[in-house]
């Protein structure tokens, strides 16, 4: 089914449970030669792990990833690379007292009935465990960005009830200052309302959710192949494969749905560098990359499981109630963890639309 | 490259330009045995096609289909089937005064600078006219899922400052009565506005944008595989290929990035044929179907070519002016037409879906 | 499915039957910028089409083709290349009275079985004619071998019951001598054997087996990805895609499975433009093109369709004989209209090989 | 890339290099459903495992794996399985001496011109034992071949220099036979010669190449796919992938190319099991398996690695004599070996035709 990979030329398969021994992601496409530091992977991960603090999930998973094949000498060897992270923290008695009931909003349900069998300890595969994954992949991606001048980054951008005031889109903002904040917010007065946002949150039990927004600086004209793999199509599918996202937008987006043409449309002038006046369009014209800032939305609902009672059904169809049980993991807001995980798979996607533009042109290489 | 291929199992692969002697489609992987009905394909071309009403293109094409093969005796017979479509009123005289402009919001200055090429005579294969080739593989696709009980729809929610009171999303509208409206809306309040916008548009040669809804029902419970071929995944993937298409959204999409859990969390009960209470989710739960009606949006932008003066530059990057010459179509609303694109991609994506389903599980067949 | 389709880079999906309106070939992946000269693909058709001459099928097909999409002014535009061939000569009515006999040798029985329908016309996509589609489009693969400086030939080593001196293998045979021998072979005396056997062959209404050869030169080191995509895996798919193939063979091939280690390595000395000493190994180690000429053969089995009669079934399974109606027609050798399509088929892998390569390294492009 | 992947629907993935901490794969595309039973897999690569015996190569490897994913109670949960094998006994000191040289017919010359980078420590992903993952991967292929009544076999058929008298390929020849044979032949007298043979290749520092039979039963009608995918052109591209493969045939293969097609037909006869009358197709018509006895041949050549001094270069070009080190390992040939991987290859080969059977046809669910 490849239905566990992305990418068509730098392109990833994941494979592994949030309850099992492991999780692991192989690399096949990433071309001999690019610099492969561990400890930037790492630090990569650790920027995903939950427990991180007391913002996300209190699962306390080390995330120490293991590179297994692929790379010598500190480079890249054209050859599969192979990176596992054994699972540490993976309590499964917890879910004893709930295994037999469909939790509201999960994908457990769907898993029973087209699989026909049931893993009841965690979210299997649909677990955000996974992104874990494609985050170590991604930092492997980005050195491949790095050679090209691209650099890919994402903050989070509003929560449920908050951003009254929304902050600048245009500007580009670095990860190296975003991955500073606890919620991942380059702002400092939308920071504060998140963090008493989650904080109340937590208290009642229940769960908010979020938009983050994702850029990428440096890009050439060129990324992105009409029609069907259009820059904006692949960016559009990789975040709807994040756990939990429910929308997409590139530039104004959905607001460009209530905009006129006059207004919309970009105006160019004498400018060798950038020609373009502005970028409602967010980077990307006919599927292609403009060479200007790429930029666009992601929407996350809030968190499926709320401490909260809610009326379910068991896994037999009878009527029941479902509540966590104490002392459960609660993370009252994916959106704040989904940060790295956007990014990640807008580095991967970049990554491979890189290596896509090799193919285009005669000249080349 | 294959960026002109949409499917894994159900594929199509769509060629040609707007101004070259045809388009056409080939579809890979449609299994034997589906009746192939050469009057219903005709028949939903004649939806997309432009210079329908007044309200839309007046560029008149017939859109006369061929099918060339793999059709024998009324049914599939599981090679591949090949459709043309002759390009009869593709004027390109009208381009020449133009054809040394980069056009504000169009796709000439990406193509230019990737492929070192220019086709000044239209969009090639940036033109919406490629998106009749998917109205009919759609067509066939949707024989497939007739055969499973599925129907496909969308229509019209709003356009730029119309709609002020949204209409319900929750109800299925039927393809039926919707493609009886000029403007494909199934409110008659919601299309009168509309029509009154666009009659206003046109006489101030500006555009406008819109949001388009899709729904399909009768999906079994299964439809999509984890984790990145998830259902609203290759969903995002195939509207956001849609020529001025801007964003997506599953379910309540944005609006769920400012709700709570215990708001956002569907819940369920005792009903075998639909144990949920509410569809927020609007279908799919950890990127399979769920059995309840699956609904989304899709943004489009403004129109790009308007008949205002608008700023660019030359080929050569030096400044100019654009301005449409006389007797320039004009198509002051691509939403409009949008409307069986975004119907067909949801029905290609839902019968490649229905076919990957086949492999998943030991006891079919 | 995607069986209808070659390549992952240089893409070829072909559809027809030999006996609808028509047949072709979308090529999807061309980079842009290749020179596209008509003339050249539709003679490269004329060595492959039947009536060329006595010695092979007197079915008559101009087979002049149509290039429908992605050229402007001479040039590939990164567009997919559409090419169409109308069917002209495509008279069903000879086979009627064999329409409810399996035929022996041929695929009609298995067609039958797994689809459900049968097209008794003729041998639908199972049917030489198809091969004509990897021609043309291997006619444009040329362009872009031409440009990296590799040639490909093939030719008729020889033919069941002759060559009892077989000729040197390990010189390379230019295509455009080839080309003007009528069973396309270089070696005069074998030529001549070749053709005496054939003219014996159908006195008899018996068919013939052949061995064709495959050469290219000028192959850069590095065409060929482990583990899976070894050149002559690919190569291997290629060649035994063709109808009535049934076994392919690199270098020494199945003799060298009689040989001794210090017999069949070819060692190396100093000599930077190729240091190896021999070619037993065909000009491939390990998967990828080692910089010498890339030999092999391809086996195919002598022509099913017979003038004797032969026991066979109807399509209900009863006892019948098969006799090929008076006036049929009859190709005693397939092997001989094989050779352009051995050509054809080296050149499409090639040419997906060489686009594959400028993915492997960071240094590129 | 995904050169490292093999099928469309049950699809491997497999990475890792000789002498790296280990090697694995992982399979996306199983079913859910299929018992996967860890001794099986274990007992299918101890058959491989070098040391198995002293007529191959003395490498010591457990090959003791490790299922990390996708299994839950003893089956299959639909979710990618991870397999993972440590490298025990690579002990790369022994390279030390040869690292500066190219070895006569090793990949290591070409891999250093392609990647840029030379891991002198072994074969890299060109070793053999890559070949252990494919193993795995046919174990648990091959438990969904039983369900549909689908057996693999393959068998030493001849090596360099034995078997005169060559033994009926027409009848078939069960695995749990042949895997009692140390050279895994299953008729005593050749078995006993090949034994003899290797036993003087040992002495003399040689090395013999060999040909491996593969016979499947229990085949429906309607495995393959036209025209690219046919049964015989996936199974060629499977064998071809194997280190040291040099040759495919299909059922009379080569030999067919010697024969008439009155000899080489296959006569049909009422027989609802089996209308065929005799083999010379090898189960095969049309690309699509025609339900009986699938048979054909993969020829090896002799082991590169030989004790014999060789000419050669450096890596820096200059000349130099080639001889293994003291102590080295050497597997005369490498034939034997291939065996289980030959069978491993062709049970890959099938599950994935099965699984794409699936998609054939509307009656299928």
């Amino acid at each position: 089914m490849t239905s566990n990979s992305f990418g068509t030329y730098f392109r990833i398969t994941t494979w592994g449970e949030s309850h099992g021994p492991a999780i692991g992601v192989v690399i096949d496409g990433c071309p001999a030669g690019i610099p492969i530091d561990e400890a930037n992977i790492q630090q990569a991960l650790s920027k995903r792990a939950p427990g991180r603090n007391n913002h996300t999930s209190p699962r306390k998973e080390s995330d120490q990833m293991q590179i297994l094949s692929g790379v010598f000498e500190g480079k890249s060897t054209g050859a599969p690379i192979s990176i596992m992270i054994p699972n540490k923290d993976a309590s499964s008695s917890h879910y004893e007292p709930i295994k037999h009931l469909i939790r509201p909003g999960h994908a457990n349900y769907t898993y029973l009935k087209k699989y026909g069998c049931f893993d009841y300890r965690g979210g299997g595969r649909a677990s955000a465990r996974e992104t874990a994954c494609r985050v170590a992949a991604a930092a492997i991606a980005e050195e491949l960005l790095k050679a090209e001048g691209i650099t890919s980054s994402a903050f989070l951008y509003r929560i449920t009830g908050c951003n009254k005031k929304p902050f600048d889109l245009h500007t580009p903002h670095l990860w190296k200052t975003i991955s500073g904040s606890p919620v991942f917010c380059p702002d400092s007065k939308t920071e504060e309302n998140i963090i008493a946002a989650i904080t109340k949150a937590k208290k009642t039990g229940d769960s908010l959710g979020g938009i983050v927004v994702f850029q990428a600086t440096g890009l050439p004209v060129g990324l992105g192949d009409p029609v069907y793999h259009k820059l904006e199509a692949k960016l559009a599918q990789a975040m709807l494969s994040i756990p939990a996202s429910k929308g997409f937008s590139i530039g104004d987006g959905f607001d460009a749905a209530d905009m006129k043409g006059s207004e919309h449309n970009d105006a160019l002038s004498e400018n060798p560098d950038n020609p373009f006046l502005s970028n409602h369009a967010g980077g990307t014209l006919g599927g292609i990359s403009s060479g200007q800032m790429l930029w666009g939305r992601v929407a996350f609902k809030p968190t499926s499981s709320i401490k909260q009672s809610q009326q379910t059904i068991t896994t037999d169809g009878q009527s029941a109630e479902f509540k966590l049980p104490e002392g459960s993991r609660h993370d009252p807001c994916v959106a704040i963890r989904a940060v790295p995980v956007v990014k990640a798979m807008l580095s991967l996607t970049l990554a491979d639309l890189v290596l896509a533009n090799r193919l285009s042109t005669i000249s080349k290489p």
